[in-house]
């Protein structure tokens, strides 16, 4: 229903020569069929297909390398893909190019318990890593809700519901393999906890969106399992309770595991997609980790919290199944939500403040939807003040369309007013590239241009996305 | 004692015309006076002073801009200067230039305790910054021992005794203004708690050495102080036990706020220099942060596994009083050691590897020094897989100096085939620039080149640190 057309999207034409060299190289693993390219330029995102000249599926560092240097001779438009599970229209082919799939690249590489950590190739999903590590007595916590790829997560910075206590890919990767724009193959950081040794290439890289370089592997943190678990929801009169209570359980220095909010309708939404009999009010849903005494200790100090915001009781899931009952419902939330109006494609935004503006930022965003009349869901990991609202619209109404843009426009120009970020965890794509200046300023976008000039001269890494090549 | 021989010390002519811009703008805090210039042209490190051509001091953003855009304009060195804390050279005129002293920002620019966030200018220390946030029942972890200043501390990515729990200043800056090397302010992240807006600008300029940009305000975050604290000593009957107790305290997810270790030589040096009595046999300082009970609970774990380690009791330190004592004589090792041996200097290195290698790096770099009848002292921030080695030696004696620069080699060699880091918190500035290469390789650090290349074309900022200009 959408397209960029303020990004000039001039089409390169592939070469021949090209094709031929790739399909040399792959054989079988390069593909021009349509459903494969269609599958390939669609996300999740509210924009229309965007379809790559031909897909590519790699396994190996060096045919990424070998892939890159072909695309790199030619000039033609690499975009990294894994599971396809983005949000802002970061792997759509904006100019057209080649579809690099690593998806295929699923093998671990090493796992060091000892050290806490794990090697993987970057299409190793992360419920493939935990099902990989189930041994060890360790589990690697980032958890966006889609199973994406870790090199899909560090290339976007995710987080999701355990980010509160356990940080984000920005904290949790150690190293990167990265492929650069001229096909060279590096490593950014070793195995060691901490590091001052030069410039930290493993955070660049992470959250760079495959604009400046291919990531192929990912060395990520892993955490002993917590002797004890213990997950609870509870439900609050209004909206504005619920937040309030996360903001006092974060400036008290609670260690929650996870705390996540659902207004009304997600709850109403997940009620019907899951079989659950939740009250249909505004939700809190919290995870504990800890020792036996850690976790009763937390839950006390929260409950205290709770209910002085006016909440209900407590209801508990100590049993692993009931746990993940609960999250799988939490995170179905989307699919539940399209339901509550079929035919509707739901426009997604994320934005995230200091926590101490959370209940503002939510209440006023709450209230322009409510002015527009727009089916609309709250939900977020507010531990962190980061905050979704998913607005359902008629794809082929574009004044529906439009207003709800504006609201998207208005939520983030409040996040960026209260020292906030126009994306917490989503990224930037297409779809937030004017927001990125509004929040950053001309000075520091023009230092993301220098550095996206000096790593990608021939503006080959999924062009189009993050920073304009030109100074508007 | 020593001399950057290989770094080609092409000294810069400071111009009059330069000279007589920045007394206009800076009246009598421009200086060009020799005991000023000695001052910011020594450092912590091995090396012989190089002196800057004139010392600058800013007391705001603005200021900083305006004194960098002068530089740049007439192609003159800039170093950025704090507390003169570093140990790598960092801070050194290779290149003559301008002395850039930060130390009078030393104001507070916001402290928002409903957040957990305070912004401070370059020039406030840490230990400023924990009186000035006293009233608030927050405190800023980061404690590299010396009192550096925020500015210094983001540059070398900084972190110290209490990284293991809270991370080091990569994980707690949130956000930094910066002047570029052609003097516009840029501001490089928000006060969200996470963020997935484009290409991680704070943390590309935490670590940079002043050689990207020069940062003058600092956003980081505080925590609430624990409801209790406590400390212990323990004493163990060899550096392998010791070493081995942290790394199965860590393996088992135990979060303790500090473990500290000291060799035989360390505690000897303190208990001479802080009139203590420490059995002086290989020492761990543990700290405790969490809820009465948490606490309990983390000393009970530990002491279990100290005990099956073969060390002695634990010795207390509940009362504030006996933990800053016991703190300040951690903090005091590096000159309680220098008067072992009157008249010596240190040569102080430090690298990092992954726990599980940590007791084999140690005993392995313990043997090479004995080997070689150095009066040396191994000691770190074990947690983390963090330790220092400083060995003493006759500044006037070039054979000396040799020989410990070549124990100091093969350590970083040692570190870096255990997939460590050649540096974990000091940086690299002159003294391991060779080693950086040996860590990354070729490709990384062409990569680092270029981001150098990209937003310093001219050169000038804190020139001959971190890279080479040119590849080798």
């Amino acid at each position: 229903m959408n397209h960029p057309a303020n990004l000039a999207a001039v089409k390169i034409a592939l070469p021949d020569e090209l094709l031929s060299a790739l399909q040399n190289l792959l054989e079988d693993r390069c593909s021009i069929a349509q459903a494969v390219r269609a599958h390939h330029g669609t996300d999740e995102s509210s924009y229309d297909p965007m379809l790559p000249d031909a897909v590519v599926f790699a396994q190996t560092t060096d045919e990424v390398a070998a892939i890159v240097k072909l695309c790199h001779h030619y000039g033609v438009p690499v975009i990294p893909y894994g599971a396809g599970s983005s949000l802002e229209g970061h792997i759509l082919a904006l100019r057209g190019g080649i579809s690099l799939d690593l998806s295929q690249m699923n093998k671990m590489v090493a796992v060091h318990p000892e050290d806490l950590t794990a090697t993987v190739q970057a299409g190793v999903t992360r419920k493939q890593l935990n099902l990989e590590i189930r041994d060890t007595g360790l589990f690697f916590p980032i958890d966006p809700g889609a199973d994406a790829t870790l090199g899909g997560m560090s290339a976007t910075r995710a987080s999701g519901t355990n980010a509160v206590r356990y940080g984000t890919m920005r904290e949790n990767v150690l190293a990167l393999t990265v492929v650069t724009a001229d096909g060279r193959i590096i490593k950014t950081g070793s195995r060691a906890k901490k590091s001052s040794a030069g410039y930290d290439l493993t955070r660049l890289f992470v959250g760079s969106e495959g604009t400046l370089g291919i990531i192929t592997e990912v060395t990520v943190k892993l955490y002993p399992l917590p002797e004890a678990i213990s997950a609870a929801v509870c439900s609050f009169p209004g909206n504005s309770e619920a937040v309030n209570c996360v903001i006092q359980t974060i400036q008290m220095g609670v260690p929650v595991a996870r705390v996540e909010f659902l207004d009304a309708n997600g709850v109403r939404a997940i009620n019907a997609h899951d079989k659950l009999t939740l009250p249909e009010k505004p939700l809190l849903l919290f995870e504990f980790h800890g020792s036996e005494q850690g976790v009763r200790e937390q839950a006390e100090i929260v409950q205290e919290i709770a209910a002085a915001n006016g909440a209900g009781d407590f209801e508990w899931a100590t049993r692993p199944e009931d746990r993940s009952r609960l999250w799988a419902a939490r995170h179905n939330a989307y699919f539940a939500l399209l339901q509550l109006r079929p035919g509707a494609r739901s426009i997604s935004t994320d934005c995230c403040v200091p926590i101490s503006r959370l209940a503002e930022c939510i209440s006023e965003t709450q209230l322009d939807c409510e002015n527009h009349h727009i089916l609309y869901s709250i939900i977020g990991h507010v531990g962190d003040g980061n905050f979704h609202v998913l607005m359902l619209v008629d794809p082929s109404n574009p004044q529906e369309v439009a207003v709800a843009e504006e609201v998207n426009q208005r939520m983030v120009t409040r996040a960026i007013a209260m020292d906030g970020t126009c994306t917490g965890e989503h990224g930037v794509g297409i779809h937030k590239m004017g927001f990125l200046i509004e929040e950053h300023g001309a000075g520091a976008i023009h230092m993301m241009r220098m550095l996206k000039h000096a790593f990608d001269p021939k503006n080959i890494l999924n062009p189009g996305k993050i920073i304009a090549w030109d100074e508007a």
